[in-house]
């Protein structure tokens, strides 16, 4: 089974990915897939790093392109906006990777990507601001005055990637499988939890 | 611990709870709540019965009678507009049930009015349409021309319910410790999922 995490800022998403990945002995993608997406796609990991999981510069232009660049008529990709090539090389990787077997990929919009499969099992991680603003402050090092504006500036992102991208509401239950609150379970609850529900579908 | 079931009209919600009530063995509420209402509050169960998850009939009138009446010095209880007191009997019950000890209760804000206690479940269930809306047809037993307008219709009531009186947003992740997709997993996979979560926190 493939697993997609989606994940609020702080809520240990990256981690209960990766330990969920080891305890399934299945690979795991994250930052990995930016690596992975730059090799397929020929762009350098420095640019797709850039457009990672950000809305593009401008809306409004996107949505001007997309009414060109999608029709069978449209023009090639090379004429889209940077931020939706990396999209696009990222939609490829996840794909590819999807195609090589059971996986765990945390972010990406990879839960669409992946969509017509059905061997996938997409989640979605939340937690009291309270965790995460200690998880962003002691796990990855964020001054305690920067914190709260990081976590709230990234979440905007990630809902306007989420939502531009897939035309869906980033967070909303009922576009995953499974969304499960990290500060009420523990990391480790969380992890126990997914293994054991995907063990028991996999049955 | 207390669990709380929102969910998605013909998602099963209200099997799912009963059936976990009787695998924990503790009380279980969806419609029982309401003649608890009526009893606690001297209403009759019909007037509960008529005002239950459901829209007030005006938003505007009520949001100008909400400027009146949870000020101190507003007027009492008797002078809000009928779906408003529904809503705080029912609210009343909920936090008395609460008070007895461990039970599953279905819909009616539950999650909300039990925000405070840290023995709480909270729990929403979600499903493909098509999963939905064969249950609607087969289980509740509605002519199959009507089923996807009634299912469209109900989750509008009660989206509408909870948004107006909670100010979170109905289905939203990050609202509840759990949401789960019945069709992904099954109705006795849900059970036995929640159960054995709920047991694990109880440890």
């Amino acid at each position: 089974m493939i697993i997609t995490i989606g994940r609020q800022y702080g809520s240990g998403g990256h981690e209960i990915g990766k330990k969920l990945a080891e305890k399934l002995g299945v690979p795991f993608y994250d930052k990995e897939l930016l690596a992975r997406a730059a090799k397929e796609s020929g762009y350098c990991e420095e640019l797709i790093v850039s457009q990672d999981e950000r809305p593009t510069s401008s809306f409004l232009y996107n949505l001007v392109m997309d009414a060109y660049s999608f029709g069978s008529s449209g023009p090639a990709r090379t004429e889209l906006p940077m931020g939706q090539k990396v999209f696009l090389a990222q939609f490829d990787a996840i794909k590819k990777i999807a195609e090589e077997g059971p996986c765990v990929i945390v972010g990406r919009c990879a839960d669409y990507a992946l969509e017509d499969r059905d061997d996938v099992f997409s989640v979605f991680i939340s937690a009291d601001p309270e965790f995460r603003l200690s998880r962003i402050i002691e796990v990855k090092g964020v001054p305690e005055d920067k914190a709260e504006g990081l976590m709230n500036k990234t979440d905007r992102q990630r809902q306007s990637y989420y939502n531009f991208y897939t035309v869906r509401k980033w967070g909303m239950a009922s576009n995953y499988d499974l969304t499960v609150s990290s500060s009420k379970l523990g990391i480790d609850g969380v992890v126990n939890l997914l293994a054991a529900t995907v063990q028991a579908l996999e049955k």
